[in-house]
């Protein structure tokens, strides 16, 4: 078994209860541990803290988190009760975090069963459990499908740029941005990575570093102000990263730093791609300017190495912590999606995308 | 005694040895301490080690350091001998930063007086101290003048970004892109300060958060990665910089992070300033690209609260980390010196500003 595998799922058997097993991302890369989450409010606090993170990633976990509703409690209970309890979860879920939507794809799908099931109440669980193993799955083949089709793009590349971790850690495997990474390395052709270390939370450095260089894909770590200078000295073929949310008109809800990283790739005329699966669409939202923006703690930004080391900004000065930005699908080169790729993403283009 | 004076110096008294005095601004925000050299070496390291930064602040912590040279143990030597000997100490002080353009030209000053000294042996250490101050006090008088300079660039402005400490940590007294808002904060007009975190060593929630929340001017800290997403709210009206070595053309060396501030001002039509005495000039690079880059360990970028921190980067994986970048000319809408103001600073422009 794979002790770096993000998401895993142990179903409830011999009076044991289902188990959703994640990698913990917060002690990463100093320390491989697993947290074992057995309720729904373990399922809500292990997103909510970044165990599980990566737009993907807590799709499927809080899919996962849905099974844990612990409705054998309720073994007398009418099939509309069970239905409620289920409901309950998966609103309580979707408070989790607020901006990527695949969360609420992903619940939204759990609801549909939950909603059409007709059967016996005892058969319900094993329905819920069965779609968050096909989300699962799903995903699993879109990581392949994305990596083969980023792929094309980056194929005349030396070297891209990615930020914050799109990568096996946000998704089931290979994730978005660096599948087509993983893809070339597969068939001979590697790449060599520059990963913005990702600022407040340093995911880039801490996440996608450490399953590149597991991977044995070359890969720098540099500040997230180091980008502009790497650019204009030429080591930049392309830059590539993932997405929280894509409105209808292409523009990105991506980690805090990629709007800037998206203006200094047109500066330098380097092609700047997306890569997320068709989920990561909110075809409801016409501008990016609508995607809800997740503020969280400035004790994120003032203490950089967690609430018992020392505080880096002077008490009573204003500290400012937007987990995302927004890119305007102007910038954006193409999005690349499992089905395809958006190249200039515009509303008509991402509307015939997500229709084909 | 105002604790907190970025630089003093003690002249050897009764029998006890000159002291120079430094606000060791390593600790800062969370300890107030001070640090005295009283050694070459001692003075060499506290400048490698940044206790005292920020260009105009290394000259005068240099000049100082000159007259630490222990010729008192060479009270038989010969003119010759003892001006060697300040030589010596000039030619190591040198070394302790490569980018920082004042550093040699404070070090200049002071090899001018020994070179140029006939007196008596005993008189030239007196001699060196009186020019060191001399050092000191005109960049006071800097100070003042670019304040006044730059208010008249920002005082339509309610808010303005920074980038590091260019501010009285930097120098003797308001700093160099600090001291417009001091002169305006003086004045009745309170600017609103967005200061860059800076990483890899967080001078601007550090130092710039610190002294400009000390004077009672309002700062709010965002890590660098904000900045452009605060550029995009409309929040900032101007950036301003400073400098630690101008090419003959106007292309500006500056901490790590300033050039993709500049690619992001100008996308946004935001003015961007850049604040530095004409000592920062050097006349004799031709365009920024010859101005030696330090690099510094990467271990302030993979331990972001010290070596007994945890580790943010994996074991084996590269790390760059360049203390500066450089901003072509194009990109900076003007230079503010003692003198006056560069618009759209070009090889002509600096060279009639400097020789006027």
């Amino acid at each position: 078994m794979n002790e770096a595998e993000t998401i895993r799922y142990h179903a409830a058997h011999d009076g044991r209860p289902a188990e959703l097993d994640l990698l913990d991302q917060t002690k990463l890369p100093g320390t491989l541990t697993r947290l074992v989450c057995t309720t729904i409010d373990q399922t809500h606090d292990a997103i909510q803290r970044l165990v599980v993170r990566g737009a993907p990633a807590i799709g499927i976990a809080a899919a996962y988190g849905v099974t844990l509703t612990p409705v054998d409690a309720y073994a007398s209970a009418s099939l509309p009760e069970v239905q409620a309890r289920y409901r309950q979860t998966i609103d309580h879920l979707a408070t989790s975090r607020p901006t990527a939507v695949n969360l609420f794809w992903a619940l939204d799908r759990m609801r549909a069963i939950v909603d059409g099931f007709a059967g016996e109440v005892a058969e319900l669980r094993e329905q819920l459990v069965t779609e968050a193993i096909r989300i699962h799955d799903d995903d699993r083949q879109m990581c392949r499908s994305i990596g083969r089709n980023g792929a094309t793009l980056l194929a005349h590349c030396k070297s891209v740029m990615t930020h914050c971790n799109a990568g096996s850690l946000a998704t089931s495997m290979w994730g978005t941005a660096l599948a087509p990474m993983y893809h070339l390395h597969e068939s001979g052709h590697t790449l060599e990575v520059f990963a913005d270390e990702t600022r407040p939370l340093l995911q880039g450095a801490r996440l996608t570093a450490w399953e590149l260089h597991q991977a044995g894909i070359p890969v720098t770590v540099c500040t997230d102000s180091m980008s502009g200078s790497l650019m204009r000295q030429g080591r930049v073929d392309a830059v590539i990263v993932g997405a929280d949310r894509i409105a209808a008109n292409g523009d990105v809800a991506n980690k805090i730093g990629t709007y800037p990283l998206a203006v200094l790739a047109k500066y330098h005329n380097i092609p700047f791609y997306v890569a997320a699966p068709t989920n990561t669409f909110d075809a409801e939202l016409e501008s990016g300017d609508l995607i809800p923006i997740e503020q969280r703690n400035a004790d994120e930004v003032s203490y950089p190495c967690g609430a018992d080391s020392p505080r880096h900004t002077p008490e009573g000065v204003t500290v400012v912590n937007p987990a995302f930005d927004v890119t305007p699908a102007e910038l954006v080169t193409a999005v690349i999606t499992e089905k395809g790729v958006i190249s200039g993403p515009d509303t008509t283009k991402v509307r015939a995308h997500l229709d084909a």
